[in-house]
């Protein structure tokens, strides 16, 4: 392959070959291609697009760059999850413990957060001692040990996708449809698992804004997983207020308890079940027996319980006292009486980063004491001085009155209740 | 200027601002801005193409990344000529010669050449002891000495352009309007002649194929140019066939010395009297009495001492006997009876860079003995057997008998004779 010649080809709208997809990733993968180069083809594909062959195509090269895990072929019955990333998304904490209490081997690749998205990496890094698995005989241990495997992004798995990720950070394509199904899905295949469940987040606090894109990827992601073999459902889900009432490590990790002890936050907990029904009915249960059996296990502690071993298995302590706290608080209230009409997500998701529970560049240290609690819901009838959010203060200096009017302006104030959003929007690749 | 905002908005085809041209074009020359995000901005504007604004814009800030030699405010009446490359195209070694003997200053900035088409610097080569001027001091010296100056491209003219240039050949984005403007344009006016005359080459031997995509980019160049203060003629002159009837660095000399003697071949004669009729009407001539001018300097012997002259004062021997001579020669003969319905240009350009006259990669050596004579035209008329091009070999071991087939199999030979073609097929920006 001559790889000017099918940057060329790209570039004029063309098909590429399985060839030509082969030489871009390896040559992404053993640094035979130039960063120049795959930032050129990255383009070429983010304007041009690629077919769904194509896609396919480039997915599984990636996932072939590196190790596979295999884990369905020892445990079929193992589900893989995966979230577009959102604010205030502590899903995949209460998630893991509760399928996994249920008898569904449960097995998540996390990731570092960037952005005003936080990372389930940077969650799990806020209890002490936990490590996620670092290679397969690591993650086959922790499966076989309590039936849930937390996993590290390692060198191993997909390297093509490393390298093109930090490219498209650079480049400007971060938003092209068949690279983020490439980067999402080459993970998730070589990790193996047979059956994932996808949640695609939507709106204003998500990095899909509309239901048009949102759709677009869900049933792109779909398609691909099919492609490859694997069963998999997909759920849009609302992100245009925060998902949960806590963003910030501790802080997701405590709320992620809370849920597990059958209180927390009604939203988090209702989108975990929802996404626990798809695991389960995937592993065959009938959808009304999912709902029950999950609904059992959060009320009889046993999910609680799995929660407790799975982070004793990865080295952790489970005692939430052993959580950081925040050493000071500012308090954002609401400036005039009204109905809560808007939530801004991304720009709370910011604070918190600016707070230090997040990262602006991939090199920042994150402070796991630090995080915003939101008090107040789209739809809400607020009084004037009512607190809307509190800004939780870690270790970094921080403009706290600055941040404090942020966090005001983020909260939109109305004569009239908005219409209330569904928290699903929609289910793609089958139903429950 | 965030620069991956920028490249983002070009990304979905927007126009680019001052700013982020200008820190572009500072992140090309300083290397502030890495290749990987050149190159996916190179892909961006090549995809989106760019307004007339925004390539004046990347020409003028592309200009002013290096040196200034401003020709025009010393020799306001210097022209400068430029071609886009063809096969057999010796014009500029009549054209500087001729012009300047008509008392217009010629200052020329000449290239290597790289694939079919030669470049101007490889044939001056040729001449024993030949310099081009290599910086602004000598480049003023020998237009005082001799009114002509060939300069050879340098480091402190356009240092953006010599980065763009060798990432556009890695990232197949060559073929880019903007792009090529700009980097034919931010030269031209660095050296600064206030006049210039252009010729775009047009047909299967040139790098634009269609008379609509050599029109697009002489209208271009024509409107930069006038958008800079320069006055300028742009010819669209025919490459289906090589111009001249010789290949080959020191057989180009040789060619151009024919011409300056007041033979030579015909089309490359013509078109450099074309060429130089428009510099002398630049220069304030009228039409009729430029083409007397040019014809009377052929003839009374001037323009060949002109250019024993320059030669001279570039270090040059002009002893033609001096020049470079092929060992040994194959001969390609007609193998059927007919019309000369075609002569590949960019096929006998390939067999010449084949034979050492050229270069296929940039560090390639050229032997200025090698090259290609073409003996039949299109619409000649040959018998069987008869020489249809000599492929004169120099140092190199080639393949003597593969390329005497491919050299036999570019010309093509049918029953009826083709309909004569223009040599000049349009005349942009003024006309004489």
């Amino acid at each position: 392959v001559n790889f000017v010649e099918a940057i060329a080809r790209k570039r004029d709208g063309l098909e590429l070959s399985h060839e030509e997809i082969e030489a871009f990733v390896q040559g992404a993968s053993d640094g035979r291609v130039g960063d120049e180069q795959l930032a050129a083809m990255l383009m070429a594909i983010c304007i041009r697009g690629a077919s769904a062959g194509e896609t396919q195509n480039l997915v599984e090269t990636m996932r072939d760059s590196g190790a596979l895990w295999r884990v369905g072929a020892d445990y079929p019955a193992a589900v893989d999850k995966h979230s577009t990333g959102g604010v205030g998304d502590t899903v995949s904490l209460v998630f893991a413990p509760l399928v996994a209490s249920c008898g569904v081997p449960v097995v998540m690749m996390a990731g570092a957060g960037l952005g005003h998205t936080q990372g389930t990496l940077d969650k799990l890094d806020a209890i002490p001692g936990f490590h996620p698995a670092e290679n397969r005989a690591r993650a086959f241990q922790l499966l076989d040990r309590c039936g849930v495997c937390f996993a590290a992004q390692s060198e191993e798995i997909a390297p093509a996708d490393r390298r093109l990720y930090l490219l498209r950070d650079l480049t400007a394509t971060v938003p092209s449809l068949p690279l983020i199904v490439a980067s999402i899905m080459s993970k998730k295949l070589a990790v193996g698992a047979a059956r994932l469940v996808l949640d695609v987040k939507c709106g204003s606090g998500a990095f899909l804004k509309t239901r048009k894109a949102a759709r677009e990827l869900a049933e792109a992601l779909v398609g691909v997983a099919h492609g490859a073999g694997v069963e998999v459902r997909a759920l849009i889900s609302d992100m245009t207020q925060p998902l949960g009432s806590r963003l910030g490590c501790a802080s997701e990790v405590r709320a992620a308890l809370a849920v597990l002890e059958g209180k927390g936050d009604p939203r988090l907990r209702d989108l975990t079940l929802e996404l626990g029904a798809e695991a389960l009915t995937l592993a065959g249960h009938a959808p009304d027996e999912a709902r029950r059996q999950l609904a059992t296990r959060l009320a009889d502690g046993s999910a609680l319980a799995k929660f407790r071993e799975l982070v004793e298995a990865h080295g952790g302590d489970p005692d939430e006292k052993q959580l950081a706290r925040p050493q000071t608080a500012v308090t954002a209230t609401a400036r005039r009486e009204g109905y809560v009409t808007a939530v801004d997500a991304e720009e709370l998701g910011w604070i918190a980063v600016a707070l230090g529970a997040g990262r602006r560049t991939s090199t920042d240290e994150v402070d796991p004491a630090a995080g915003v609690a939101v008090h107040a819901r789209v739809g809400e009838r607020v009084s004037a001085g009512r607190p809307l959010a509190t800004l939780e203060l870690g270790v970094r200096q921080v403009d706290g009155e600055g941040l404090r009017a942020r966090a005001e302006a983020a909260f939109g104030i109305g004569d009239e209740a908005p219409a209330p959003a569904p928290l699903v929007l929609e289910r793609i690749g089958g139903s429950t």
